[in-house]
């Protein structure tokens, strides 16, 4: 069970995003209030696009609300999409290779839920990898083979498409296996310009997931949230769990769907792994 | 706010202390049900007497629930001594010369609690270590210079006299700098023979205490369960709060007491400030 | 490129062999006289037989010198048989997952040396391996796979054999992806009860490798040496590098061969991919 | 002992400063050519100015070359000042409290050297620090005490007069205590703006500090020089040792020297404890 956060908009200090929030992610990483477990301490990880040819990514195995780096840095660097991400290890080791969000190219990966009996399914899936792709695995998460099996798939090309193959792939070898719910997910994945957040499980009872409503509305409705201050109007976020108690401001994504969020603008698609829609 | 447990009896294995109990120390890190503060994630301490000239101890920054090789160390090394410490930081960094237990020579010492407004007193309570004993401080806790002044008063020759000392300089250092309630702990201290538990806060209401009632009785009562199996007659522990539901297993130590235990015995004796017992 | 030794003989405390010696696994840790690389600083690997069902196993990820709790551990334990490793990172991550000794069941295992372009091979290698024993698969490193091709070829019950043809298979594999040498191994692999010590590269090349020779005559040869006195006289040690200058002390094994401690004794026998002796 | 390395000019990619050099503070790291030991494994820090209120930090325990952090931070952050520092620790602790450069403010302090037989000067040093910045010493190390000595005696008025002052209280009291020399130093200091590097020492052998010189004429002479070509007109460095075998390219800092970098230009001052000059 994990947490995690993905904006998109002007550039922001990571520090604004990381850290205001009356339930920012570091404080959900102590106490989060919507997951399956309340505390998120195995790792920390965030993915930010500065301009560079690749995003850069801060890998971290103790708990974001000590590590001094993740608030040095924060407060030192900008930027226009912003992926984070808590852990809650489901048994896998506490690693930097194991932290999310993952990295191949300009894109970026983070997931929170499991493949079920991942053990029992590993191999499996880990052969359906693309041979080229095979060395890049680095950790043992099922969330990083998830990731690789999705660019095997065609993420470069067709996010929703992929990640609907690769879904459907995690059903059939967990089902194959004795799996009644081979797939429990929230994933979000970007390419710096565009993101994609999905929420789905086998079971339809998904992890919650939320996205941020129109931020010029909520600045008229509230004037003086500091929060609100910091982000610029074509702010869009998607979450685990809401940020703040702010009413009105956020809205559940709802179960098997796909939302997309690119040029401000966003919008939802229904989303199921035998489905292969054209984003 | 901590949590510790300290053991004394025949000889165990660390894991059966620190893993096997349903609210084990380890159990405790991440969800304490008694103390201040739900997770304990900032470090982890170890202290134990193996028989041999220094005691050991195993100190990390992880928490303790994902520290691989304290769950290894454990399932190898027994001891007659046992202290344990998880730790949630009141402000000074995350880093092991800040975990407890404190080591100095044969003596072993670990606190939940804290000296009030720390920064503004330190200088004048360093100051009143013994300049021998000074180069000896590692860390930035105010629980190291308690210890540390302990040591300066006597604590090797009698350790209530010198930890009641130590107390009043915290507390008249403290309320000279405005501070209500200077001190607020349980502390244990052991020399790898004795073992004294203090329990006291300037305002009268301090940090939980529960020492073990008597095993061979508790045994009787309850003939199958494995947590007793585990410890010899003459198993003491003395916790921050009780490792498990077990009906009568556990008496709280009162305000303002020092526990000692010896030969596997153990009593109980007034602790103030002022007051200098022998012990 | 790493250092490793293997100690089998009297129960010794780990401190008097990983510090104690002039050339020490840990002075090696930063000043290696014949490694391929001076300073093996990219983590440290300890197993100990310590009287359980299974060794223990210590990894960490800081260089061996400066790790405290390894001296703290050192100075406590003692064991009849230890593995120990320095790493020095050819590429793969910096993790407890990718430390020496690997662990399985009873058996520890660790490598010196590399297979050849592990990228490309790697998938062909993972799919080789009992697929029982691929969720065991926890780090990134060849060295790892390498133990469980060795397991999946029968390692408990043969190991010469075994390592022989795990060795064949990782030679077949790199020369139909084009390399020239595949394998550069010392590697040593034991129950607890007898220890196996291997050093052959396809190159005929191989990393340097010691073992002791007869301790009694030593002692009788330096009557006034330190680090004699803590050993037994049954006492073998089998390293990448000798931990001193004692002339006559350490003898070389031969290129492909495999050195077998057992009950005190030891013994040389011939070593290659193909040949299958029985141990 | 350690390594360090200060730029000002134009902002570049700290990746460009850190990593692209022949002799890269991080290849020195593992293999320092004129430090008094060649690993400087304990620990790195790097400081750099991204126009925000204060100066953002990033200190890490691990070895700088197998940091992927800082790799990865290093490849998003320009600055227009930098200060970079590799550790070799000589006594205290390997803790992030511990890595230079450490920061009051907008200052940041890096030093090469020691203070020497610090355990039994340490008191009477700290006793010297201005009680109000007493509490702010969060780490063991004889450098952290020495910046706040200067900081006591007006660094951020006078720099060169406080690093004075604070080096003849340095060298009473070591005299005092028995120390024939007691000061072993290159430091490096800066404001953001301006940047201050001493070289000095009690005996007069102090350790290795050389400048650039001037980066255009350079440029002129090397036309095909990558390294050059990331470096603007105004670049100015200071460093421990040089960064690579350009002939040419770096000057010796002269013993008993203070190097003034502002405005793109430099001038050397003669520097010695009772010597208060302007700056």
């Amino acid at each position: 069970m994990c947490r995690w956060l993905a904006y998109s908009g002007s550039p922001v200090l990571l520090h604004d995003l990381l850290y205001k929030p009356e339930n920012s992610l570091v404080v959900q990483s102590r106490h989060s209030r919507l997951g399956v477990e309340p505390v998120n301490g195995d790792g920390f990880g965030v993915g930010w696009y500065a301009g560079r040819e690749v995003p850069g990514i801060y890998h971290c195995i103790e708990p974001a609300w000590n590590d001094r780096n993740l608030r040095e840095i924060s407060a030192q660097a900008t930027a226009g999409r912003v992926f984070a991400h808590i852990r809650a290890s489901t048994g896998s080791a506490v690693q930097q290779t194991n932290c999310h969000p993952f990295r191949h190219g300009r894109w970026l990966w983070m997931h929170n839920g499991s493949i079920a009996d991942f053990p029992s399914v590993k191999r499996d899936l880990v052969l359906a990898v693309e041979p080229n792709l095979f060395p890049e695995i680095e950790g043992s998460t099922d969330s990083e083979v998830f990731f690789y099996l999705a660019l095997t798939f065609g993420l470069e090309e067709d996010p929703p498409a992929a990640v609907a193959r690769a879904v459907e792939l995690i059903e059939e070898t967990g089902r194959r296996h004795g799996v009644q719910y081979p797939v429990q997910m929230t994933v979000a994945v970007t390419d710096g310009e565009s993101t994609w957040a999905f929420r789905y499980s086998s079971e339809g009872m998904s992890r919650s997931l939320f996205h941020s409503t129109d931020i010029s509305t909520l600045r008229v409705q509230y004037p003086d949230n500091p929060m609100l201050d910091e982000l610029s109007d074509d702010a869009k976020l998607v979450v685990s769990e809401p940020l703040g108690d702010l009413h009105g401001a956020w809205r559940e994504v709802p179960e098997s769907t796909c939302l997309v969020v690119r040029d401000g603008h966003e919008h939802l698609q229904a989303f199921s792994p035998s489905a292969t829609h054209a984003s």
